[in-house]
């Protein structure tokens, strides 16, 4: 079973890599280009799990985000 | 119009935030997790394009991904 975990910083979090690569496309004639926001996504092959949802939001809330200032949404397929 | 980018390495390139990540996961008791790949995803609201696909396919080529040892998906909605 394929998981992935999609996490991105909370809206009101300050992006400064977000704000980056905003200026860096600016820069380059992309001046259309706004709202920027980078996160992070984890994939895996998870297997043997009783309950894989339950699983995953565990390994979210122990190691994947900081969910203090980060959300995460999981997909499994 | 809202632009999402999904960079990761390519396969056979050595994922050590990847590796990380499984070891610890491994550490907090799940075993069954595998082949851990991290990547980025970068989010963002892009106006006034005249060719959105092909523009969004410049600013990976030239910025957002590194092409000799990464691969991109691009999604637009």
């Amino acid at each position: 079973m394929r998981a992935k975990v999609h996490v991105f910083l909370k809206p009101g979090v300050l992006d400064v890599q977000g704000k980056a690569v905003e200026q860096a496309l600016h820069g380059l004639g992309w001046g259309g280009v706004e709202h920027v926001r980078v996160g992070r996504t984890i994939e895996f092959d998870l297997k043997d799990a009783a309950d894989p949802e339950a699983e995953l939001k565990a390994m979210c809330e122990k190691l994947l985000a900081n969910t203090v200032i980060e959300s995460y949404r999981v997909e499994l397929a």
